[in-house]
């Protein structure tokens, strides 16, 4: 008896079935690589050590360091497309496979707008979309003159390299302003815009341009975190979620996006406005799994190759998603019984994380038509999830 | 870079996580692998070779031989509980799993009414569960006495080894019979009996003996092999529906069974009666992907990990199955796209099979509101898929 994953080269799908390999190995590859499952292609992805989310349950896995041209250019030997599951490598990285003739999806020009803020800010302004007010923030003299010509407090954010809250700074003042100046980042300075609420206006584009829009959700973030993403968006007037989905396709379009783009937006008293790009599956649209008819990363999948996309729609009348954040004890499988137990229409996602405080390490979707009630019970099972208490349920 | 693969312990789970290890690797292990993604436990299967269905996708595969003591007990090594894909180990091995305290699911005594026929005839007749007449059928003299005593037609069951179709045989008379007879397998005869319907009652029992019955579905079969499944059945009477369910789980109770109980009906003019059963999730419960809040499959891991079970009840108002049969032809992928071209919500389910004819190679799903439409859109993806026809779509 052997380690049939100690073969060289695994068999990955049918004669004839294509390959999608996804550099980066967190919860995003994990779920494309079950949604790779049905379709009957290949799925490999390249991970930075054995344990990572997507190395458990994936058979294709391969590792070794994203930011090294050879270390892809020999993962991409082995697939038909890549695409990507974060937006770290490098552009040198990513202009290298273009030139050896690497199908990679989306392509380095689109990829340098979700990697590079001022350039996103630059290139949507440039393309008419509405944004905040912003301004490159060089040092003290430029925030406070912007802050001037607009008002305290602003939100300075990190050039490159930020997620989840990281990167992303509200100033009351100049202090606060100094504070994260001197942490030396790159910087953008934006007005702080007073919003009604926050939406994601998630689509797919493919390879020859197809589009699909999944109806506009609502996120709830807290710490800079999303929280929670109610599907469709509730009290979102159908002229506004219809606007917010041509504007998404439309960015898709003029950036030349392939796979899934997800624009995270701020309902203002001004209309729409722009606040973030990511150019892979995202945190919002994960209540697609259960709740459309098209899973996001079925049709990430399905863009990346060139497939005719799925159907967007909803599948249910209401979803509700709620993030389960490490709530540092382990015992996370005992808590997953009780869960379980508790809520037998509930659906646990979890990304085989260690449960580190305030790391992502799985969600939870509860579909139905009753949508407090729905709130409810999302929310219960993600806090239960993250730290076994029976806190009475309220919403987040 | 080294394939992660090739590491002599893959990571397949976080700390705490129980593994579950599956013998076979077919597409009953490939779907269970996919919906053990998002339960953050781990999941092995033992394969026989490296190409098939499940191992193609499964990071925790192992090969080799499912019918050595020897190899299943180095396999269970690395497993909490050990489930089957199929019903072909045979009962000296699983008693010596069981001896040596491997926690095998469901276990060897009532997986041994899955495997022997007359054994299973034997028991629920025992146990006053409505059955076909039947007798042993040694010789011809026993299956001419039989048809005298009840008629022209029978059915010659092989005891051991039948599947989809295989080792049953419709006989019109002593010569049909005295064919089967010649072949030499060991046999039972059954009275052919005059069907309203083929139901199957599919249920979940858990190793403490929760129990949680899906909706009664409706198969169509042709050749032996099942074609379509309709959930919920059509126009079965609800306290008949409700009998049916009450029935399989009372079996899945009296035989001890862990895991998912898939019992076949006769729905006949003399009321229910039972064909089959199998002990592993099974071809009539792959709608419950799409169509149930929890899947077959998630349920069946649910239950052998002694975890609540989760609610099998249709998330949609129906949905429709209809398997993919080989049809020779190379160029499946290109059938593929094709279909997902006609129809944006078909859900196709790929095994990863070389494209034999009349093999099992995927199936496809339809949920919605409109049965007759559903039922017609089904059987065009799952011909095109098969042939690349585009023959008129008509229902099977």
């Amino acid at each position: 008896m052997t380690a049939a994953a100690g073969t060289a080269s695994p068999v990955l799908a049918a004669p004839g079935a294509p390959v999608v390999g996804m550099v980066g190995a967190g919860q995003l590859a994990r779920m494309s690589a079950q949604a790779a499952v049905p379709l009957g292609i290949g799925f490999r992805v390249l991970a930075g050590a054995a344990g990572e989310s997507a190395a458990q349950v994936c058979a294709g896995t391969v590792l070794g360091d994203y930011a090294s041209a050879a270390v892809l250019l020999d993962f991409a030997a082995g697939c038909d497309v890549v695409t990507f599951d974060h937006e770290h490598v490098p552009q040198q990285a990513l202009r290298e496979l273009e030139r050896a003739g690497v199908a990679i999806r989306p392509a380095a020009a689109p990829l340098r707008y979700a990697q590079d803020k001022r350039r996103m800010r630059e290139r949507l302004t440039q393309l008419g979309v509405p944004c905040p007010p912003w301004a490159p923030a060089p040092g003290p003299a430029e925030v406070a003159a912007f802050a001037g010509r607009h008002h305290w407090p602003v939100v300075l954010k990190a050039v490159t390299g930020g997620y989840d809250g990281k990167g992303v700074w509200f100033c009351a003042g100049p202090d606060d302003a100094a504070r994260v100046l001197a942490l030396g980042p790159d910087l953008i300075v934006e007005e702080h815009v007073p919003i009604v609420a926050e939406l994601a206006a998630v689509v797919a584009r493919s390879y020859s341009g197809q589009g699909a829009a999944y109806p506009v959700v609502q996120t709830v973030q807290a710490d800079g975190i999303c929280r929670e993403v109610i599907a469709p968006a509730p009290g979102l007037p159908p002229d506004e979620a219809a606007a917010a989905q041509r504007l998404a396709l439309r960015i898709a379009a003029d950036l030349g996006v392939t796979g899934i783009l997800a624009v995270e937006l701020f309902r203002t008293e001004r209309g729409l406005i722009v606040n973030e790009l990511a150019m892979r599956p995202h945190n919002s649209a994960h209540w697609s799994i259960e709740g459309a008819v098209t899973s996001q990363f079925e049709q990430h999948l399905r863009a990346v190759l060139n497939l005719p996309l799925g159907a967007p729609e909803l599948a249910v009348p209401h979803a509700v998603m709620v993030n389960v954040l490490g709530g540092g004890e382990p015992g996370l499988h005992d808590r997953l019984l009780h869960v379980m137990a508790g809520d037998p229409g509930v659906k646990v996602h979890l990304y085989g994380k260690q449960a580190r405080p305030g790391r992502k390490i799985g969600h939870v979707t509860v579909t139905g038509c009753d949508l407090p009630r729905l709130r409810d019970r999302a929310a219960w099972a993600a806090r239960y999830l993250s730290l076994g208490t029976e806190r009475p349920a309220g919403r987040p």
